[in-house]
C-alpha cells in the first residue's frame, strides 16, 4: 500500500508532465490551462481517487488518468468560479481572467473541461460507464453548487440547511466523487462504492466548515490567507447565518450595521463582528456540526467491507485534513 | 428508411421533451438552458446523428440520446461563443447573458456541455468509448476553431488557409463528429466512420464559405439577417482575406479606409466593399473553394462502403444545404 505522501508525489510528477504536454495550438488556449495546472494547491482530490482504487486492491496506476481528469475538472471549476466571482487572486497569483482576459478564461476553462473528460477514457478499467456516470453526476452537482452560493449572495435569508446543501453541492459532493470513481477502477462492489462515497461527502462538509472557522478563528500565518476575509466581504458562512439565527435584537442590530456599511476599517468590522460570534458562540455550535459530519464520515468508512489496514491510509489523511491549525 | 424531415420532426419532439424535463433547481442554471433550447433552430447536427446512424442499418431510436448531446453541446457553444462575442441577439432573441447575466451565461453553459455528455452514456450501443473519444476530440477542435477565430479579430494578417483551418475547426468537424457517432452507433467498420467524418467535415466547410457568401450577397430575407454584417463589423471572412490578397493599391487603400472607419453609413460602407469584391471577382472564387469541398465531400461519401439507396437522404440533404437561395 502507498501512503498519502507518497500518492501525492507520483502526482505531482503526472500533473507536471501533463501540464507540460498540453500545450498545443493556438496557444492562448492552452497556456492559461498549464498556468493554472502549476499553480500548485494540495491535491487531494486526486489523492482521493488514487486511495480509493488502492483500498479496494486496485492498481493506483490504472487510476491515474482519472485522478488527473478529477485535478483538471477541479481547477476547470476555479478558473471558472473566478471569473464569476471576480476574484484577482488564486493561490497568491492573478488569476486568468486578470492575467489573460474572461474571454480566454471562458474558453480555456471548457477546453480543460473537455481534457479532465478525456482522462477517463484512458482508464484501464471496465467500469468505464460508472466511472463516468459518477464523474458527470458530480460535475452537475458542482455547477448547482456554485449557482446556490451565487444565488445566496443576494438573498436575504439563507437558513443553515440551505447552507449545508450548497457547500455539499459545491465542494463535498467533488471529494465523495473522487473516492468513488477511484473505488470503481479498483473494481468495488456498488455498495462499497457508495459507501465510500458518502464518507468523502461529509468529510467534505466538515472540511468546508473547518474552512469557515478557520477563515475568522485561524491562524493567519498557518491558514496562509487573511484572517477575516468572509466577515470584510459578508459572506453568508455558517458562522454568520447561525449569528443571524442566534443573537438579540441589539446584536442584530450591530450585525446589520456592519454589513451594511459601504465605508469601514477592516480591521475593526473583524474585530466587532468576531466579538458578536463569541458572544454567540457560533464557534462552538459550527465545530459540533463539523464533528457531526466527521463521526458520520467515519461511521460510512467502517461500513466499508474491506480490511482495517487497507482503510488506514484514508482515515489517517481524514484525521489530518481535519487538524489543519487553528 | 426514414427521411431527413421526419428525422428532424422526431428530434423536434425529443428536444422539446428534453427542454421541459431539464429545469430543476436551482432555476437559475436551468431555465437559461431550457431558453436556449427553445430558441430553435434547424437541429442540422443532430439530424446528422440519425442520419448516419441509419446508413449503416442503425436503429435510429438508438441514437437519440447522442444526438441529443450533439445539439445540446452545439448549444452550450453558442450560448458561451455569444458572451465571448458579446452579441446581444441569437435567433432573434435576446441571448442568455443579455436576458440574464455573463454569469448564469457561464455556468449555465457549463451545465448545459455537461448535461451534453450525460446523453452520449445513455445510447444503446457498444461502442461508448468511440462515441465518446470522438466527441471530446470533436469538442476540443471546436474550442481551438473558436479561440484561432477570436485571435483573428486581433491578427493584421490573416492567411486563406488558416481561415480554412479556422472555420474547419469552429463549425465544420461537429458535422462531421456528428455523422461519425452515428455511424458507431449504428455498427459501422471504423473506416467507413472514417469517409462519412470527412464527408461531414467538408460539406461544415462549403457551408461556412457559403454563409460568408450569403452574408454579402444573399437575399435578406431568405436568409433571415441583415446584409452585408460581416462587412459592417470587419470579419474576416473567405471574401474579405481574398479580397486582400488580390486587391491592387488603390483597392487595399479604399478597403482599409472602410475597415479603419470609426464612423460611417452602414449602407454605403457595405455598397462599397461589396464594389470592390465584384471588382476582384471574389465571390467567384468563394464559390469555386466551396464547390471544391462540396466535391471532394461528396467524393468521401462515395468511398463509404453501403448502398446507393442507404446513402440517398445524407446525399439529399448535403445538396438541399448546399441550395440556399442567394
Amino acid at each position: 500500500m502507498y501512503k498519502a505522501k507518497e500518492l501525492r508525489h507520483l502526482l505531482d510528477i503526472e500533473i507536471n508532465s501533463l501540464s507540460n504536454s498540453i500545450v498545443s495550438k493556438p496557444i492562448e488556449l492552452y497556456e492559461p490551462i498549464q498556468y493554472t495546472l502549476q499553480l500548485g494547491g494540495k491535491r487531494i482530490r486526486p489523492v482521493l481517487v488514487l486511495l480509493g482504487c488502492e483500498m479496494f486492491g486496485g492498481n493506483v496506476k490504472h487510476a491515474v488518468p482519472a485522478a488527473l481528469g478529477i485535478e483538471l475538472f477541479h481547477n476547470f471549476t476555479l478558473l471558472h468560479d473566478d471569473i464569476m466571482d471576480n476574484a484577482p487572486l488564486r493561490r497568491g497569483k492573478e488569476t486568468v481572467h486578470e492575467k489573460w482576459n474572461s474571454n480566454i478564461a471562458i474558453l480555456s476553462g471548457d477546453t480543460m473541461f473537455v481534457k479532465a473528460c478525456q482522462q477517463f477514457l484512458l482508464a484501464n478499467t471496465t467500469n468505464t460507464k460508472q466511472v463516468l456516470d459518477c464523474f458527470f453526476q458530480t460535475a452537475v452537482e458542482v455547477c448547482e453548487g456554485q449557482q446556490l452560493d451565487m444565488n445566496f449572495e443576494t438573498q436575504s435569508h439563507v437558513k443553515i440547511d440551505d447552507y449545508i446543501e450548497m457547500i455539499r453541492l459545491k465542494t463535498a459532493v467533488l471529494l465523495g466523487g473522487a473516492l468513488k470513481i477511484g473505488a470503481y477502477i479498483g473494481n468495488a462492489s456498488e455498495e462499497n462504492a457508495n459507501w465510500i462515497y458518502h464518507f468523502g461527502m461529509h468529510i467534505g462538509i466538515a472540511f468546508q466548515l473547518q474552512d469557515d472557522i478557520l477563515d475568522v478563528f485561524g491562524d493567519a500565518e498557518k491558514v496562509g490567507k487573511q484572517v477575516g476575509g468572509d466577515i470584510i466581504s459578508n459572506k453568508k458562512t455558517f458562522l454568520l447565518l447561525k449569528a443571524i439565527e442566534l443573537c438579540n435584537a441589539e446584536q442584530s442590530k450591530e450585525l446589520n450595521n456592519w454589513i451594511n456599511k459601504k465605508e469601514f476599517n477592516a480591521k475593526e468590522k473583524v474585530t466587532s463582528v468576531t466579538n458578536i460570534y463569541n458572544e454567540l458562540n457560533v464557534r462552538e455550535l459550527a465545530e459540533q456540526e463539523m464533528n457531526n459530519h466527521f463521526e458520520i464520515a467515519l461511521n460510512y468508512l467502517k461500513l466499508v467491507n474491506v480490511s482495517t489496514e487497507n482503510k488506514y491510509e484514508l482515515d489517517r489523511l481524514a484525521h489530518k485534513l481535519m487538524e489543519r491549525e487553528y
